[in-house]
């Protein structure tokens, strides 16, 4: 039986910890992941690679992508725009590889209402004091911005209710494990399975 | 954080191989499963013990447990009451212990309204071919039962829908891999998660 991939959408505090559960996944099942590229218009940082860490667009080529309808979400933050490109995303699917987007809550909720059967994970620590911890520990940040942060968590944390399933981020392995079955669990969804089931009606008829 | 176990209710055709998959999956993890006891006004067969196979009960015993609202789902097949006894399906969940119920179809639609977070579960075999010589292979049934379940089979497929998953049972190991990790997965559901999600809003206010 072929079957198409899994798309699941991943969001979760900032600090939780979403980026390294990624690159483990990614890196432990290569085979069986596509990790979506986003395209944004704000310009590259240090480091970063067009068509590795971002598509890199102007405003205009944003808008037509846009108009073409070639984004399946997209959104504005902090005066950037940052979507997902479409075409990359069903190619995988279609090649019966599991895409995951990382991306904010907005972005998730919306590509849910297209996509109904979108898997939304959420992503988070084990407790208020650990994701605080976990900032802090960071040693990067200003104390304005882990501040910030938190009091965005507080937001965020109103929205959990609409993800499919909570994935708490204590321990890497056992995280990056559980979210692996829960992604290969949704194969079996009744979903999923529509060929298979037509064709099972379809055969029985013979008896 | 001490969660309370996953109902999932079994059904699947006549021949699919629930009851060994069933026996596997709590011989392999009996420490995480209960498997549901019915109740019925049926004479037990020859081997079978009250409280082991079924609760054995009169006529007016299983009326007054009905009236009484001690049964999560019942249902009459051949002239026999069969259900499910709600005190003992608490217990184990609230002890965190999953429990699965293997009831028809009716019984586990009806279950499903009276408690949503039931995760339905429809295992087949791998196709009609397989099931018809499944059945056949058994030897213990004259033709005219094999073709009389062969057709139920045809009125039960057009039910498969109304299921969460579709577990198809081609090789048993497999098969019950896949229902621990699916039952597993649901451990993350956000509906059963509610406790904690009010927990990390409450904790997140004081920054």
């Amino acid at each position: 039986m072929s079957r198409k991939g899994i798309l699941a959408v991943v969001s979760g505090f900032s600090g939780a910890g979403k980026g390294t559960l990624m690159k483990a996944l990614l890196s432990e099942h290569a085979d069986q992941y596509a990790l979506s590229i986003s395209a944004t218009t704000r310009g590259p940082r240090e480091g970063e690679v067009d068509g590795r860490e971002y598509f890199f667009k102007t405003k205009e080529q944003f808008e037509q992508m846009i108009e073409d309808g070639e984004l399946i979400e997209h959104a504005c933050y902090v005066g950037n725009y940052y979507g997902t490109p479409k075409s990359y995303v069903m190619e995988q699917l279609e090649a019966g590889k599991n895409v995951i987007l990382e991306i904010e809550i907005q972005g998730a909720l919306n590509v849910k209402k297209k996509f109904p059967d979108t898997l939304l994970l959420f992503v988070t620590p084990p407790s208020a004091q650990e994701l605080e911890h976990r900032l802090r520990g960071r040693g990067t940040e200003t104390d304005e911005v882990i501040r910030s942060r938190l009091k965005r968590a507080v937001e965020e944390a109103e929205f959990m209710d609409h993800y499919d399933y909570i994935l708490v981020n204590d321990d890497l392995e056992t995280c990056v494990q559980e979210m692996h079955e829960l992604i290969q669990a949704q194969r079996h969804k009744t979903s999923q399975n529509q060929e298979f089931i037509a064709e099972m009606k379809e055969d029985l008829k013979q008896f």
